[in-house]
This record gives structure tokens, sequence and C-alpha cells, in this order.
């Protein structure tokens, strides 16, 4: 099956540009409530992986010996913007295990948000490894390293206890056999997961509705994962960015997460409509962080009823996406082409 | 007709993401050489259009009355970076015409060139006008809108003098009526275009073998633009810039201009191969500006035989372009999957 258009660039009176991509949505019992393109799709979970990146951090005990907080979990599960808030968090979770900024392995960035990159710039400062929006993940699997007695200076390599027991839970929640888990490298240098997206939508469905055949341990370690990412929202991206927002808009209805090439994946908290849960994915084929992937899962997300823009500011800056010219007039959009209402 | 695949993007051994998009060229007598997906898409012209919106500064007599230089000429037809060769020689055109900085419409944005901006930000100043990428654009057009006595607080408006003999030679060039060509508006606030690809390929065909329909006038500002643009590629584009690569590597057999939401257009001037040129158009269908464009093309001038990176370094950076990851490793590679040989 082909990819679908799911989002349009309007100028005028004149279609653009066009988005396609992939939708996969699953409930509670695994099963497809609804799907756009092709859900079998493999591509990479990217960042939206992070809650199973982070999750072994909690099984083995780690997170306990160190006293990991919530706050700091979040981080570990997040892709941050590079504000103090985070960078400051991300240096508590290394001090916590006795390391520091150089253990790291995930490299430098200019921070996501724009005014503390030009503040470096104007600093005449560069990036640190902490302002890498992975740095709260890395900490985690250093902290996971300790608690392994694995090798700290190979820990991303996924020959390494660490990545070894992260592919186990991404084979846990996916469902996928870890033997047919293709590996990629990842922006920030750790292995990342080729994956059908109705997987990864069958991951966020687990973890917000664990099933019973998930042990005592798993199962509370998937409700700290969700109770920290909606307890903060702001440690999971940042200021005016999209996974904050939503989060922040849907209070407590769920947990959303982006990944880099146009991946997002949300889960639906068991609620009146979804008794068992939602699990979300979505695709923008050509890999579209900047617009598409936006309208489409706020169009997505508005139609599962868990998030309403109508008052919600923040969340309508974001769709329909308005196009300005340099000048600042708005001389087109980009808006969600899914047709969903008959679709639910 | 759909678009076709035209480019991917690999991660380790997995396809990541892809790129659709739509290609058309035609000989110099507009007869289709090469179409993939369907040469027929309406898209907007964007920048790409940037040598005809010069055009009446030539025909009209305005360059010469104002005594512009092949440079500012070049310039007129470019998107360039803001480097100080470019502010400068935006400043110049103004000063010829007795107007400053503060009569262009075309409002402000960050250089395209990073360490320029950067440069700005240490400074603690705001990007000028000048550093748009359209600043010599919009000095042509007031410098038309000056000699054809057109108000100037509005020249970027489609009623004014300066955009409809702006729309006739687009006309011309496109051979689509003008009561055809639905208007939008460009990011630096003028009127754009838009238009079937093929269109936007005859009219690169025509500016390097101009018809003999054409009279002696036309014909003469089209060498004059194509030779402008031929000797000054650091005005079309600016360092590293894919414009300014492809023309110094083409070495005069090309003229290349890039526009907006991934459109790209180019004429190869006639030669032993192609007796009365070639005028190429592509779009990218989601917008890309960033990777797939950039294989795409070179892929295709390489099949014409118009350009040869073995020895070409800077060329060769941006296809296959690498994908590296935050420590600098090569993680993966967006390449061109057009197969061509066979095709041309």
């Amino acid at each position: 099956m082909e990819s679908e258009i799911l989002a349009q660039v309007v100028r005028g009176e004149t279609v653009e540009s066009i988005h396609r991509g992939h939708v996969a949505v699953v409930d509670g019992d695994g099963k497809i409530v609804l799907s756009k393109g092709n859900p079998e799709t493999i591509t990479f979970f990217r960042s939206s992986s992070k809650a199973f990146q982070a999750f072994p951090v909690l099984t083995s005990g780690a997170a306990e010996r160190f006293g990991f907080s919530d706050a700091e979990i979040a981080l570990a599960c997040g892709s941050h913007s590079g504000e103090a808030v985070h960078t400051e968090t991300a240096a508590k979770m290394l001090a916590k295990i006795n390391l520091n900024e150089t253990d790291l392995r995930c490299g430098a960035h200019p921070p996501f948000n724009e005014e503390i990159a030009e503040a470096l710039i104007r600093a005449d400062e560069k990036p640190t490894q902490f302002h890498n929006n992975c740095s709260g993940k890395h900490a985690a699997m250093l902290a996971l390293g300790k608690h392994l007695n694995a090798d700290l200076t190979s820990y991303e390599n996924l020959e390494n206890p660490v990545q070894q027991a992260i592919l186990d839970t991404v084979s846990l929640f996916t469902d996928v056999r870890k033997t047919e888990i293709k590996i990629g490298i990842d922006g920030c240098a750790a292995p990342n997961f080729a994956l059908p997206i109705v997987a990864m939508a069958r991951s966020f469905a687990r973890l917000v509705f664990p099933p019973k055949i998930f042990d005592a341990e798993t199962r509370e370690a998937c409700r700290r994962i969700v109770s920290a990412m909606i307890n903060y929202p702001q440690m999971i991206g940042g200021t005016d960015r999209l996974d904050t927002v939503l989060m922040q808009s849907a209070r407590g209805k769920i947990i959303s997460k982006i990944g880099a090439e146009g991946v997002f994946c949300a889960g639906v908290l068991p609620c009146e409509r979804w008794k068992k849960g939602l699990g979300i994915a979505v695709k923008i084929e050509d890999g579209d962080d900047k617009r598409a992937r936006a309208v489409v899962i706020i169009e997505l997300l508005r139609a599962f009823g868990v998030i309403d823009e109508t008052n919600d500011e923040k969340l309508r800056a974001f769709s329909p996406m308005p196009i300005k010219n340099r000048r600042g007039d708005t001389v087109g959009e980009v808006a969600a082409t899914l047709n969903l209402e008959c679709g639910i």
C-alpha cells in the first residue's frame, strides 16, 4: 500500500506542495482502530522510542539506586530544547552516578531553543553535550551501564548490555522479535530501531495500558514512565515545543513523543471513550519535522477527542500553520487533509 | 499522473524516508526530452523565476540608463547568501537610482550564510533588507519602477506597472497566457506565478536559445542575462551554495536557479550534444530544499552530460549527501533514485 496525502501547503489559492505519510492507531487489544497509507511501513522509531530506552533504568533498579526523580525520568524520555532546566537536570543525573559531561557520547549541537542558541553565540560559547536534546537519555543509559557494571566507554554500542536491555524492551513492547529489528545509528550515536509503524503504535498502547502478560515490575515501570511524562511535559520538549504544548493541552489524557524524520507517537490513556487506551503512530514519508507532522497529529488527536484547540492559542499556532512572508504577512498555510470524521 | 520517487534517505541498510517529485526537460524546440512524474504539475515558480523578473529591467532600457553592471544583473537574478559582496552590490544598485534600503519592500531575514548570520548575532545587529536573499531582485524592481515612473511605494503590488511588465515576461517565456497564471505572494512579498513545471522548463530553454519569434531586443536581453549569470555565479547564490557550485562546476555550460519549496530550473546552453539547448525543471513534491533536490538535479545534470562531479569535491559534498550524527560519523545518506541512463 502506498502512502496517502496527509497535508498540503497552499499559497494564495494554489496547492504548492504536498506531504504524504502513514498513520496507525491501535487500541489496548492491539486492534487497528484507524490506518492511513500503509501501517506496515517500516521506518526508524527515532526519538519516539525514548520511553523504551529509559525503561530498563527503572526495571533494573538503577533509577531507585541512584534516586532519579520523576523530572529526571521525564528528561530521559524527552528530546529537550537545551533550556537551563534541561541542562541542569541532565547534569544532576550525572552527578548522582558520579560521572560528568565528558562521559556522555551523544555529541553536541546548538540548543533547539533559539534564544538559548543565540545567547551561546553572543557569549562566544560552544554548545556542550548537555545541550544535546538526548542528554537525558544518555545520562540514563550511563546510569543503567553503571548499575549493570557494563563498560561505560562503549555504552552506546549495540553489543553493550545497556543497548541489549533496551533492545529487549523495544521487542517486548512492539511485539517484534529482536532478530527482526534492523538497527541504524541515531543522530546521538545510539542504536535505533527499524519497525513497522503499527508496532510503534502498539508499543505506546502497551505503555499506557500494560497487557496482563507483563509482570508486575514491568507494569509498575509503565505507570511511572507515563506519570513522569504527564507530570513533566516541559522535560519532554520545552517552551513552545510540540510535545510539551500537546501534553499541556491534553491535561493528562496523553503522552506524546516526536521522533526525527517525521515520526510521531502518542499514547491515549484509558478513558471513558477509549477504555483500554490507544497507541498512535505517524510517519511523514518525506521526513518533514517542521509543518506537516504538526498539523496531521493535531487533526488526529482532535478526532480522537483528546485535545481541543478552540481555546488554546499555543496549539492553534501549530494548525493550520500560517506561511508568512519576510514582512510578516500571512500568504498561505499548511493544513491537514485527513478526512477523519467518518473513519473513527 | 502521480509523482515519482526521486530520492531516498537511507540509515544503515534501511530506507527511512523518501522524496517524490516531478521532472520536465524540454529542448529548444519545446519538445519534451525527459519527464518523471507529471510534467503538467502546477506549482509556484518561486525564485527560479528571478531571471524573468529581472528581464524587463533590460528590455525597458532601465539597466542601461542606470548603468547596471553584469554583476548587478546577476544579483537581480540570484538568491544570495547575504555575504558582503551581495549586500554591497545591492546597496550600489540602489545608490545608482538614488534610493536606499528603506525603499525596499522585501523585508529582512538572517543571511543564508551561517557565518555572517552568527557574526550579526555576535555584534548584536539585526539583519537588514540588504541581507534578504531577494534584495538584488527588489533593487532591480525599483529601478524598473523609477524608469517607468511607477509608484515606488507599491512596486511589489500586482497592479503596479513593474509587476505587470514582469508578468508579461513570464507569460512570453513560459507560453502561458497571463490570465491563466495564478498569483501567490512570495516570501519577499512580490507576486509569484503558479505554472506547470513543463512551462518553467520551456522558459529556461527559451532563455538560453531564444526562439526566432522573439524580437532582437528580447534576444539581446536573453544573451545578457545568461552571460551575467554565467560570469557571476557567486551572485546567484554564494559560498558553497548549490547554484554557485553547479555553475562553477559546469564552466559556462549551464545557468542554474533554485526556488523555494523544492523547485529547481536550469538552462543548458546550446552545445554539440544539445544543439538548441535544454530547459530543465524539477519540483520536489514535499517542498524539500535541503537534500532531495540537490541529489536529484546533480543526477539529472550528470546524465545530460553537463557536469562531472568526479573531480569536484564541492559538488560531491551534495550528492550522495551524507547523514551524520552529532559526533560527525556518517550513519546514512540521501541519494537520487532516478534511473536515467536509458531514459535520455
